[in-house]
């Protein structure tokens, strides 16, 4: 489907369900997305952080794609992740997942090696430019640890590099200044400019966002797409109270012991627990090496859900 | 060929020559391992950081390791990186190396994703039970952003899940602790300690290391060799001269203007530079999104190796 | 005066006014005072990093203190920053701006000193402990290099080790946790949660906040006071204009030469230079080591104020 | 007494007894001091990192060096850390230490308030310019978040602004680097390169280091003299079996449970339960905020000691 100019609204980054071998579940995946297409988000994200992406195969990659596009057949953009260190092979996953028809593509700057703002540019330009569809830039220093400069956001988005920014840095001051700048600037239109941050969406909105991408949507879309609504109408203290209420529910990723853990391990593992709690998914294992969850941290993840209504 | 325990001496990450459109030069990579072994290097290791890893394709990575497995026929070991951001990842970059010929391969922690050293742990357990070669681990805070604990690496040579380590961190005090600790430990034996630090190979010499993992090496391999058989000798003096005046040549990487590139574009542009200036390979240009050496940096390069007595 | 508990409002973080010998200009530090209390700021706060605290000695903080203080006579709450490395010299500063009559003592974790939770949580407690006043958390990880965690402040608070927060870590969801967990929290009473991240007051407020201590409030307090009022008063469509209003002018924080100057000397220049032009100050001097702007610069300084009818 | 130009051999950091309430505890420091004198100590640095500086106040700082100047009478060179965040703070600390007799002072890169390096070139300038004594810029990137550059250091030298370089970094590449500058370099002489490092005292003499700042030659000031004796005469064996000796006591500071406290708390914790341990010092307290190490902590501080042959 032709990609909307800007994309707004609720894009989950679409979780991947494993078999127990770790394999990619692809009648679980399209429930999930059924999950989310009944809870009214407005575009799809594949292969983004939280659908672990680090962590899966080329084949894996691209069998996602292909299962989502092909399932919701053009009711909703599909973008798609090409997540890897730098330009030549971040163009090989541009290929695999345009041909596996997503919509658009999200990349990040490059990553492993080190980079310059000079060379994170020219990284943005040779995608761009080899791209068959809109490119939208992930900015996620947690990640790749360089942080997009707003200004050169602003500059590429400006020569049609850019299509959007997807940003998971946390900093709302330099997200404001994108979506001000963005909205000043004569030459640019039609950019989505989208917070990756699930915890101050009422926030991103009010000041200018044009949507989010959140991971906790997953396991509550219905609830990102009443925040979604309400701070689009202007309804500061229904948005508020919304969001409040999935910070509350967030808390979920912090089941994972954290000395036996890591923060992803903790956090993807209590997402898609919290699926399988609901009857989403058939199984909550997450890639390698992340650690699994006890049964007493999934049971953790069953009381957070039950405070929230949602089992 | 079998893999010798510990490897000893020196081992240059080999640079891959690509040609001016970017496909790997197997020509000139084949003169560069001429190159290396008339100077007398030990052994090689393909697909490292200074090999450009980070920017090669798939196809290219297998295409650089069956070349140079097939050249070197046997001659001398060859190790090859495996390195991408998580286990399912690293293990088809395994399977694809050892499938073309590999003696070992070189793995890092994972990167991109959060990682525990619990996950790091069972990442390189994983990657030890489906390599048909023996692993040897590589630590590179500045390009996968966690420095393996020294603890950590001697834990896995005991459990008989590293047969070396690869050590670029800068940390000679860690280098040292693994060193000593490996020797003292009576159920580790055969376990290589190799410094990737170019500056103070005979520093690590002195304490104890096996070898080195020099990038300068591509430049002057005679340099290392003899600065290794100088250390090996206990001729303190002797290797202290060599690896100064190898330290001289390395003001090289600095050549390229801070404000147009990052320190890879400079230092990695500076090496092929070196070799193309050399005679050695055909085209010094470097894979995307790096920037190109001017004119003049060129120039700068030139008269570096001009002072080392290498034109 | 009595703290106000909570405290609200704006609370700039005045500037300290030098002569062109460096020494406290008192007359000018009052003048800027008056401007303040005139632009209807609801308290002041001294001696914090836009004060230049780090600049200033013993004697020049003690004077800043004593000055202010005997100068607003109790119209307003001062509160005055004990900014050194680890317990016992912030308890001499502490015992230092009481004495000059402080209403309240912002603190931030020990520095220099590698620091543990444990150990911040020690000395919050200690502090609080030897303090005649309230105490506020000063979080700025900046500086610091340590956030504090939002789990920590809230234990604090609970105990009646802290008075309030001010955060300037720009992590907009981790000052959201406190905000809404010190008010779901039933042993925290008046407990003061200030955002020091002057691009995202609006935000802030809108999320719960009590105040801001903006910065830039010394250039514009009107502003920032209406922001204030507009914010609190729930017309969040007035308060994103001005806001935005406040961003456009904060860019003048980067008029100095990044190839010449640090981000301080730049943000600090201008501030002060800012002051100068309208008029409220005799001097911009900043304190050593800081790089002075040139004229070119500070002319840059002019325009940002001249757009935003400041002159 | 006249400075040494340059000054070489071993220099510890002296630890700072305290007494139970944790004032200076004099007749300990001073026993201290005869017991690094007697062990054959080539100089003195009070009022470094090993010496709890970050957490003595004015008072204390200066009794430090009065106490310890009027007791070595002359008999070898006293240098005294001047540590705090910016130049005016620091020069307030040169002229107590140097007013209390220190024969050169020590001094960091700002920190707290973010540096440029020109604005570090700047502060040395500044201090150099003020100081009575020599200066001794003390890298160390641990506590003040920046690294000095090799070339920075070196263009100070060569001015004349500073008279040597205690390096506690951990890069002994960059260490190297300016050792092989300052020899090479026609305007420098009379340089002092020394390194803080003491896991790799011998590598650093090896490569021309003029000597070292151990924190652990107050628990076995023995055993540097005589790693340094071996070094400088160029038995690099003899050299390194001392050192690896003194890297098997050094495992002492590592006693501490860091779920319990920093690693700050645990080493000089340790270095003082040692020099209980050894009867040198009354009582093993650290300063505020330190968590104290528990009896069975304790214990394993004295089993090291056991093992080195110090009991």
């Amino acid at each position: 489907m032709p990609f909307p100019a800007p994309l707004t609204g609720v894009l989950p980054p679409v979780c991947t369900p494993l078999t127990p071998d770790r394999e990619v579940d692809v009648p679980s995946l399209l429930r999930l997305v059924d999950h989310l297409v009944e809870g009214g988000v407005h575009a799809l994200f594949v292969l983004g952080s939280s659908s672990e992406v680090a962590y899966l195969r080329d084949g894996q990659r691209r069998l996602v794609v292909e299962s989502v596009v092909s399932h919701v057949g053009g009711q909703l953009p599909v973008l798609a992740g090409a997540i890897d260190v730098t330009t030549p092979r971040v163009l090989d996953h541009v290929d695999s997942v345009t041909a596996a028809g997503a919509d658009a593509v999200v990349v990040t700057a490059p990553f492993y090696a080190r980079t310059h703002p000079a060379e994170i540019a020219r990284h943005f330009r040779l995608v761009a430019a080899a791209s068959p569809v809109p490119v939208v830039a992930y900015d996620i220093p947690v990640a790749v640890h360089t942080k997009l400069p707003a200004d050169l956001v602003l500059e590429l988005a400006a020569g049609g590099v850019l299509a959007g920014l997807k940003d998971s840095s946390g900093d709302l001051a330099a997200f404001r200044e994108v979506v001000t700048g963005a909205r000043a600037h004569p030459g640019i239109t039609g950019f989505s400019v989208l917070t990756g941050s699930e915890l101050i969406v009422d926030a991103a909105l009010a000041l200018g966002a044009d949507g989010a991408v959140p991971g906790l949507a997953n396991v509550d879309p219905h609830g990102y797409v009443r925040l979604d609504r309400l701070g689009r109408a202007g309804d500061a203290v229904g948005a508020r109270a919304e969001q409040e209420r999935l910070c509350a529910l967030f808390a979920l990723v912090g089941v994972g012991d954290p000395a036996r853990m890591g923060s992803s391990s903790s956090a993807l593992g209590a997402f898609k627990a919290a699926l399988h709690l609901r009857g989403v998914i058939d199984c909550p294992v997450t890639a390698e090496p992340q650690v699994r969850l006890s049964a007493e941290e999934v049971e953790g993840v069953r009381k957070h859900l039950a405070a929230a209504g949602l089992l």
